[in-house]
Order: C-alpha cells, then structure tokens, then sequence
C-alpha cells in the first residue's frame, strides 16, 4: 500500500468515525443516556443552543443542561442529515450536520425546529470528540424560544 | 497493504453494505416493491414491527405481511437518518437506525412515527442481510396501533 | 496494496464524494447560497422538478431558476436520507437520494415534500458534478404545484 492510499483510507476512517460521533449524539439524546451523550464532547467543550440559554463551557456544565433523565420532553426525535466534513488538519475537522428535531411535549403539543449543527470535532487518543457544538435554525413550529438564525453566518 | 490495512478496508466496505441494506430497505417499501423487499431479508428472518401484529418469523411471511402493492397507504416515506453499525465479528452486526415514517391515508390524513429501527444483519454468501427487524417508537401522531416503545430496552 | 484492494479503496472514495456532492446541494439551497448551487452541476445539466416548470437545461437556466436569494420562501430544508449509488462505470453513477423539502411561507405555512431525487452524476477533471436530476415525490401536503410521481417510474 503506497502512502497514498494509506493517507486516503485513513481519511475515509476519520470520516467514518467522525458521522459516527455524529449519529451517536441524536441516539442517546433520544434515548435520554445523558451520561453517554456528555462522554461524546471534550471536557471544555463550549455548546451554544441559542440565546435562551448561556453557552455551556464544560462537559459538567452541558450534562447539567440535559437535567433529569425522567424530565423535559415526553419525547424527542433528532432526525440528522447532510453530514459534510471538511478537515483541517488530520487531527481537527469541521462538521455541518442537518437536524430535524421532532419533541413531543406532556401535552401532546410537538414543536420542531430545523436547521444545521456546527461542530469542530478534534482527535484525542482515546477517539474523536465534539469540542464546539453551535446550532442554526433554518425555521422552527410551535417554538417558544429565540435561536441563531443559519443566515448571515459562515455560509 | 499490510494486514492492518486490509481489515481496515474491508470493514468499511462491509458497513457501506449495510447501510445500503437498510436504505434500500426503505426505497423499495416507499415505491411498493415488496418482492425486493423480502430478498434483504434472511429466509428465517424475525421482523417485529409492534405488538399489533404477531412477529413475521420468515421471509414468506414478511411478504405476507406486505400484501398487495396497490393497497394499503395512499403513500409512505421512511426517511432514514444515524446509522449506527456495530459489528459482533467479522459476519455479523447489529444496526440501529432512526426512521421518520409518513404516510398519507386515502381520505389524506397523515399518521407519522418516530423511532428506531433494531436490527441483527449477517453476512450470507450472497451477500448482507437482515437476520432480525425490531421497530421501536420514541413517538407517534394520529397513529391508531400499539407500539414497542424506545426506552426501557437495550439502549 | 493489489489491484482489487485499491480499486476498492478507489469506489469507496467516489461513493463519499458522490454523497458529499447530494448532501452539498441541500446545505446551499437551504442557505441560499444559489451561486455554489450550480457549481455542482455540469454546464450542460439537466434538471426536471416536475410539470409545473420547463425542464432546466443548463447551469445558467439552473440559476435563472433559483432567482433572487432574498426572495421566494422564508425558510426551506431539504433534509435527505437513504442515498443509494450505483455505478455504471468508473466515471457514471445514478442517485437515488430521499428527500423530505419542509418549507415556510412568508404566512406562517409550511408546504412539504416527501420524494426522491434520481440522479446521474459524472466524474470531470474538477470532481464529480450532477449531469442530471429529477424529481418524484411520494406524496405533498400543503403543496399546490403538480409533480412527477414516484411510483410508474424506473423502480
């Protein structure tokens, strides 16, 4: 194997992981495994899901944000698409993810939102981590809260 | 190539398949092709889709189960999103990939559910195959059946 | 690394950038980014979104047809999932990519789409570019322009 193609299937391997890392996310959202979920974020992550709410600043502070496991929603379905990966370096890469987030609340009530997920995800040892995570609203239904619009940002 | 490299390769050639598996699971039941449908399945395969309905336990009953191509639905979309593949050994893996179901009923209503496709996938000579289908829900609207629901099970 | 391996390697890698170029357009149409739209189609492209409209016949008409960025819908996602490639030659693949097209009027509604792309992309020395796409939608709501159906085409 010249060092071509070993550069390139590592490169399809990061990948790989990287929509992974990606996917993983939304499942254990879903399936409220919050300690699972903060485990996918470096220890000083920053994670900004709108005005509403300060950024968070750690991986202590964003499993503080999930809460109680038996609250919030009665349900939710973050449904992702259109992972784009463009890579930096080997180590670091950025990530625009599609999100269609479906949430069902006590009352039967379902608000959704769509829009994109921006992540800088870097290599550590022990896997890849989502180290900056900031969601863009391309619209919302239903939703009582301020986002950060997609538009007029880095494109 | 040394050894290394070559299990590599063939490990994500092996995952490209299955996730093919599972979107052209979804293609041909959306375009009502039901015969092709059931050769993505193994010729025992259990398919659960909920507690409505006994467990399929072969290929010839899932197509049972499918019935005529000009019934059912007015139409339908499984969109798939998070793949997540983890393999057992080099021949078997098990799958689990969120499902944004619509339909469309003849008088125009629109039933939708939320959840997460379980699936065992085995490597048969002709390829990969779904061994075992289970349907869980993390959510329904204007859905009339009983569900497995997504918690409470093997993450 | 033998020639099958590293003509494996080599499909692995056009199926990425295939999918990249699919997710791609969602991402700018979504952020009307209209101008790198079209550089993912080949000059001479030929693009059918149902009888409503003529069928474009190039770049230029692709552009003329997306218009103004400040107008048309307040907010669009085009959110695609199960994208199956098949190759017909090292440099011909058709796509056949679900989308699910939420869209928001300047009045609050929501027109949606449920249906798939079929495409014909083609390897050129600056990459692979869509030669062709059609769509078919499976079903619509809230949607007042006629489309080409899903079912009655080539599976």
């Amino acid at each position: 194997m010249d060092n071509d193609d070993s550069t390139a299937l590592q490169r399809l391997i990061d990948k790989d992981q990287i929509i992974d890392l990606v996917h993983r996310y939304s499942y254990c959202v879903d399936h409220r495994l919050y300690d699972e979920v903060v485990e996918l974020f470096t220890e000083d992550c920053v994670v900004d899901y709108g005005p509403s709410w300060p950024p968070v600043q750690s991986r202590a502070g964003l499993r503080q944000m999930f809460g109680d496991p038996d609250g919030g929603y009665a349900a939710t379905s973050h449904h992702n698409a259109n992972v784009l990966v463009v890579f930096e370096d080997p180590d670091h890469a950025s990530v625009r993810t599609s999100v269609y987030a479906w949430h069902q609340r006590a009352d039967g009530s379902t608000p959704c939102l769509w829009g994109y997920y921006h992540d800088a995800v870097v290599r550590l040892p022990e896997g890849w981590r989502i180290a900056e995570r900031r969601l863009r609203a391309l619209g919302t239904q239903d939703w009582n809260m301020e986002m950060h619009p997609a538009h007029g940002h880095d494109g």
